[in-house]
């Protein structure tokens, strides 16, 4: 066998030809989207009004494992794919560990992370469609600009609803986003219904994700030929995200390695989903027996502290209902610096595995997020964005317990992004002023006992 | 011969062992450097005062083709090389030209830029040789950046004197160079006697690279077991840059291809000069003819509108006298978001390969350059620094006239970076409110004049 590399690459041939329908391969499928009215599952004709068709087809299919990607698709990965598999030998160094810890880096391109695997899709798809404007909210601003990307490529017009916060704190990756043609609202905004009543509701808010969602919605149905993509949570935006997972595997079966334990961190869930997809496959199936980690904000507990509940993807309740673990779609998350984590819910497919036992979660406080970013950026020489550190916090963690046991374990985890942005955030750990937010008991009880029931 | 592919990877093993020395090629070499005292070429035992020991040795070397670079520096290098060598086959269908257009991207490590293929190499000799502190100065800060990680992995303190201008500019990039643990401080400062009395002189002043270059070489020779690092016009750092071109030169002969023309940036010249390096050995030796073109901005044009003569490298009249092209070392250019290029003088290989016909220059106004990085950012999908821009300009250009002319040049050019930190400009370029800045012949012949004769 060769000796590892520092990175490595698969050849532009090797991009994968097929995203990976993890949904197809679990015994216990996640439980369907519900119409609110109704009670019903939602059909595809319902979704069509949302999402253009194919992506609607994506949603719904539960029974092919494999799904073709489209030679157009193909055409953009292969600007910023195959993404590396890198070997932290530095860290590993660092931290005195016999465990052999890997990321896979999906940092390298102009958005910054993992995002654009999907927008590329979701873009291609629309203008296949004649879709002639799309709209979408974004937290960290890591999907807005991705999408923008995809936009300017494809010829499609966009309307971005950035997360108040996140625009405040962010005001350069506003920048980029416009830089590629998009126009930039923050949310809560006054341009939409679900907007001025948030406002009013809660006058001085940072907004959510899940704000942001409504407004999105809300525009593209009340516009002519405009459809609504969003960047996380849907099972479509997860079976994209399988490349993560099918590179990473691929990449690390050509030295004849399999991970020990794959871990992410969890906002909406789309990039861990997806880097877990091959694996959890084999997990299913019984050729291998992984472990999986979830790791989300102290701030923003929807696995480790919240309840497997139907409820609203989104604030305003514009959305269909989702089977997932959450802390209530009014919970509106602490400010914080991983703009990314900040949603009430998780996709339903991680949601159902957690629920199932096949995935563990944990969380992190952001204080201690960053001190494992510092280190990290100093060893490795990647600048990781705040969402991405949570898995570093975890995947070091880990290889501290193997330093006591003396495992050598294998530790894959997802690195989804870098911080290029986020240096308002930096700046508070280099002044020492960054300070942690934890909700209580009560906060998240009073959240979820607020929510509908069905 | 297999169809090329977006982007051209080496294998790890294929980073070079070697860098480049072009001046050993050179039939006229670079006139030597003078202490202004004595008039006299400068000595090992002077330069070694300032930086150490092997950096030193390797500024004077003209005779050795090849100088091996240490296992330990390609340890680092293996972290973020071998860098691609990307087809712009999406640029080509945009511009509709019959040319073929190659950029070797420099840009995908954290740095943002080929500066650290400098950097790497100038503190691992530093620390071999027990130096304790650094100081050096950055303009837009991808200097100081590049050598921040490398300082921090190598375990080395490092000050850096920031351009007054591009600190106010970025005040993001200077917390990222703060995250990797140095310190940063905006010059002209009030903590050297250059930093106070160019203050006195200009009590308005923005800064530039040569009045940085000024306090921290003061500091460095003023502290003890401290060495002054520079991230350009000095041969060493030509030296280290050579490892662009020859990745490159290796990437493409893979595809049997061979540039007609290479193009590059210039501010002090390392990255055009190390760019070009193989292939001006070519040319030399008579074994190909590639032109090449070194593109600076209008604001700062020492090429296209300086002189050949010797001029000191920095404002405050403490470095040796370098026979360059120069605007005169007191002109201090106007504010503009290339921070990278506001130098007033070039490289002496590179001025010397000018002044005999072997390179050609040219220069663009800054809207002109933000146009094309407008454009490549939209179809490449990677977001140009500043710098890098002028390169992508006159690449555009160069593959315009070829759609008029029908040839199928091949075309070379250096992406040096990402524009991540720069987008104050790009808000500008978004709003319209970007303006040009070009000196006139009067304020170019003023400053000239006012150069020591020697």
């Amino acid at each position: 066998m060769a000796s590892i590399p520092y990175k490595i690459f698969l050849s532009e041939n090797e991009i994968p030809k097929q995203w990976l329908n993890l949904r197809a391969a679990m015994k216990n499928k996640p439980a369907p989207m519900l119409d609110p009215e109704t009670k019903q599952p939602v059909t595809f004709e319902q979704l069509q009004r949302v999402f253009c068709d194919e992506l609607a087809r994506q949603e719904l299919n539960e029974t092919d494992l494999y799904i073709d990607i489209p030679e157009g698709i193909i055409d953009f990965y292969k600007m910023f794919r195959p993404s590396p598999t890198i070997r932290a030998y530095n860290l590993e160094r660092e931290l005195g560990t016999p465990a052999h810890i890997y990321y896979k880096y999906e940092g390298a391109n102009t958005s910054g992370s993992h995002k654009l695997n999907s927008a590329v899709a979701q873009v291609y798809y629309a203008k296949e469609q004649g879709i002639t404007s799309l709209t979408t909210e974004t937290g960290a601003g890591q999907w807005g600009t991705a999408l923008a990307m995809a936009s300017a490529f494809y010829g499609v017009d966009l309307t971005v609803y950035m997360v108040k916060g996140s625009a405040m704190q962010k005001p350069h990756r506003k920048e980029v986003i416009r830089t590629f043609g998009a126009e930039v609202i923050p949310s809560p905004s006054m341009t939409t219904e679900v907007g001025r009543r948030i406002n009013e509701k809660f006058p001085n808010t940072t907004g959510s994700l899940g704000c942001a969602i409504s407004e999105a919605v809300e525009k593209a149905t009340t516009t002519e030929n405009c459809r609504y993509v969003l960047g996380s949570v849907m099972n479509h935006v997860l079976l994209h995200q399988s490349i993560i997972g099918l590179e990473a595997k691929a990449a690390l079966q050509k030295y004849g390695v399999y991970p020990d334990i794959v871990i992410g961190c969890a906002g909406g869930g789309s990039n861990l989903g997806g880097l877990i997809a091959p694996f959890a496959v084999d997990k299913i199936n019984g050729t291998h027996n992984p472990e999986f980690l979830a790791v989300e904000p102290s701030s923003c507990p929807s696995l480790t502290r919240g309840s497997f509940v139907y409820d609203y993807g989104d604030t305003g309740h514009m959305t269909p209902l989702i089977k997932m673990y959450t802390l209530g779609s009014e919970y509106i998350p602490a400010s914080s610096h991983a703009g990314g984590l900040r949603y009430h819910g998780m996709n339903s497919v991680v949601s159902q595995l957690y629920d199932d036992g096949l995935m563990k979660a944990t969380s992190y406080k952001q204080t201690e997020v960053f001190d494992a970013a510092t280190t990290f950026a100093k060893v490795e020489g990647i600048l990781p964005a705040p969402e991405s550190s949570h898995a570093i916090r975890a995947a070091m963690d880990e290889a501290l317990r193997c330093k006591e046991t003396g495992e050598e374990k294998v530790i894959l985890f997802g690195l989804t992004g870098t911080g290029y942005f986020d240096m308002p955030a930096y700046e508070q750990v280099n002044n020492g002023t960054m300070t942690d937010y934890v909700p209580t008991d009560d906060e998240i009880k009073k959240s979820i006992e607020s929510l509908p029931k069905f």
